[in-house]
């Protein structure tokens, strides 16, 4: 009991510096940069009011518990955001590696079997081929939206993101998972990029 | 469709301001307050981790649901921390009131079915009468502690917080869901509190 409330609380611990990871993306209000930790919990909220929106054979709830690890890997690696000066954000083989050694030791904390759990869970959001994975990723590009039509752009504004880039980006993944979802929030966005 | 997306987003949109609600706890790291955005994300992973910590009967993923909006109504009304310069913190009439028209209002901007169930929800929290809404303020009440324990005492030593307020304000409540928990943790704060 002892030595397994150590591990539980070694993982919980070393979760919390996902508070200090920065997004490129900004609060609603433009206040300041949102972090991983609490973007975390907005898009576990968003899977809670969204559910509607996924497809056929999701399971919110497995969703939900996706989302609260997704970016746990970001203590070592960091955040990639989606638009950069470079422009469009592909993570590099070498991040890739650095994801999954951020993995294995960040899961490693754990008692084996939450441990392997929560990788697996983990690695499923990340390969994106199940319905809760695709659904999960949705909703993990459209919130940076939402942020950016809230609050006058974001980074759109700060890399002279374009419509095709933002289609190809961001558009393309959401409505895999979320069709209905994306048409509604595309046709937001048209101010923020005349035609 | 349209109308409907629009009440999800007004309330995901004004969910964000939990973000800039701040508590009275540090960071594990003791760098800064937290927010009760970040600490709800927090609570649903201890949620995920400590499962083996709950009661017969609790069912984790309403307990995940039930953390994710616990706090929502603090934009309005602030966080009530749990040690004080005044002492024990009770929630004043005056706050319940506020607490329950925040919770009128934020609840409110939702379809009237989701809006409906979360709002339920919250006020089971609040109540602490079932398994599940027990298991989910023993971790609330537990997670401050640990982030005390680690950045080194906080708010015990700004309020000269002693064992037995310690005991009578957060023991008896998390006791009350995990009382295993309690115990392990207990004997972790010896140290701040000498005999």
């Amino acid at each position: 009991m002892s030595d397994r409330l150590e591990a539980q609380f070694a993982f919980l611990n070393e979760a919390d510096r996902l508070k200090s990871v920065l997004r490129a993306t900004t609060l609603v209000d433009g206040s300041r940069q949102e972090n991983s930790g609490e973007h975390s919990w907005h898009l576990a909220l968003y899977a809670l009011v969204l559910a509607d929106q996924a497809g056929p054979g999701v399971d919110i709830n497995r969703v939900i518990r996706m989302l609260l690890i997704h970016d746990l890997v970001e203590i070592d690696v960091g955040d990639v955001p989606i638009h950069s000066a470079d422009g469009a954000a592909h993570a590099s083989a070498e991040t890739i590696t650095a994801e999954a050694e951020a993995a294995d030791r960040i899961f490693g904390l754990l008692p084996a079997e939450i441990g392997r759990d929560l990788r697996a869970l983990w690695e499923e959001f990340e390969a994106a081929a199940t319905p809760d994975a695709v659904f999960a990723k949705s909703l993990d590009r459209v919130q940076p939206v939402m942020a950016n039509l809230m609050s006058g752009g974001g980074t759109w504004i700060t890399y002279n993101v374009t419509a095709e880039q933002l289609e190809n980006r961001v558009g393309v993944k959401v409505s895999k998972g979320a069709p209905g979802l994306w048409a509604w929030v595309k046709a937001r966005t048209a101010a923020f990029f005349p035609a």
